[in-house]
């Protein structure tokens, strides 16, 4: 590539996670970036966005020696795509990646996820996106084994585009570099999580609860994200943002309504 | 149906908005109802959920003269039906509706759609799911014309099940009922906001942001939600939750990673 590509980058954890910095860090690697991510963590947000509040971005500082530029936004994740687009940037990015998430959006969890939030939006809006995650929720997890797939992915994304209406959900497992397999390409595990909420009283004697739950998986398939990552491979799931059921169609039509 | 189905009502704009009273009036006729919906609007939720905070979950009395019972939730529409499914229903309801929304949830609306994400979450759980919008933004919409249509389709999903994995995207034009020529089965039209954020200066000097846009459709197709709302259906979505760009999938797999 000639020029250098023009790479957004956001994430759902907020702007100081360790995640969204290796990812920066990646990113330098390949082309000029920006980073406008939200300013506080914004997980399991799904694709919500701002409408009836106001939005702060402002400029932001994490390493005084960057060459590049970043904002911390008051918003979700997709708050901070349509933000980048229409606010920041001056050209079409070429690729937004979103991440690196510190936790599964593997399955089911897609739907919940801020990550794919903002890879949605930009796929919306026309932008190749991905977002990535790692399978380790903690704060100070490990994203050294990411690094070389998080690179060749968005290379090749960056070299060959993806198809029309779709972006990449790409999950990575916790395991040493050497212990991960490879990739592969695969559906979304028909899994889902069983509440378990937790309830308890608080000092003025009114009920709260916690969610919580168990994830279930009876998805057995061996095309499943579930499955490459329970064997130690990289899941990477192509996505849509066309819900439609097109297979449910013809069925529905022979309603009389 | 011999016994009476038990349907739980939800919606994104608070238990005491016009439509969902409206949904709770026409249910009341179709079987015994419970309602668990947000205590303040959550329009644009998407598909958010309550993890980093306490959840709140009390009954609410609307009218002293009702015999069903209602709870206030201060989560998003899909912890409502998490919790009601959880922690309130000793049964499995035998079909969860979502709305009326005050506006549309057509097209890519559906994303970031709390209506349509209390919908899903129902159809996840494997709950027969309908979200109903009326295409009127405003508190006090006229929801009567939207009657005939949600008892019809109600009743219809009830008798005859839908497709696994797919729940349905109502939405009704803001027309006279005399008006409206029937429903169509759609698909979700390719459309998108552009958005047009509207910069302003707080009295302190930092500057904030308010999102709004404009909605462009550049899909002519006959079979979308958009051309039905237009011509004065009522369109019928089946949606997915299963995100997978299944047609993506061979294309992707030539890849070297």
């Amino acid at each position: 590539m000639a020029k250098k590509p023009l790479i957004l980058i956001t994430n759902d954890d907020g702007i100081t996670a360790k995640g969204i910095r290796t990812l920066i860090e990646v990113m330098r690697t390949i082309g000029d970036i920006i980073v406008v991510a939200p300013d506080k963590p914004q997980s399991a947000m799904g694709h919500a966005i701002t409408i009836n509040d106001t939005l702060y971005c402002d400029p932001f500082v994490f390493d005084p020696e960057a060459t590049h530029q970043e904002y911390s936004c008051s918003g979700t994740p997709a708050d901070c795509v349509k933000l980048a687009n229409q606010q920041i940037l001056d050209r079409k990015p070429d690729i937004c990646v979103s991440g690196i998430n510190h936790g599964s959006n593997s399955s089911i969890n897609v739907i919940y996820s801020g990550t794919m939030s903002a890879a949605v939006e930009a796929g919306v809006e026309g932008i190749p996106a991905i977002g990535f995650s790692l399978l380790d929720y903690s704060a100070d997890a490990n994203f050294e084994a990411c690094k070389p797939f998080v690179k060749s992915i968005t290379e090749k994304v960056l070299e060959s585009g993806l198809p029309k209406g779709v972006v990449l959900n790409v999950n990575i497992p916790k395991l040493p570099f050497e212990e991960i397999k490879g990739t592969k390409i695969c559906r979304q595990a028909k899994a889902m999580w069983v509440e378990d909420f937790d309830k308890r009283t608080n000092p003025y004697g009114r009920d709260y609860y916690w969610l919580s739950g168990e994830f279930i998986n009876e998805d057995k398939g061996e095309d499943t994200d579930e499955w490459a990552l329970a064997h130690g491979y990289v899941s990477i799931v192509p996505t849509q943002f066309d819900l439609t059921a097109h297979h449910a169609i013809q069925e529905l039509n022979s309603w009389d309504l």
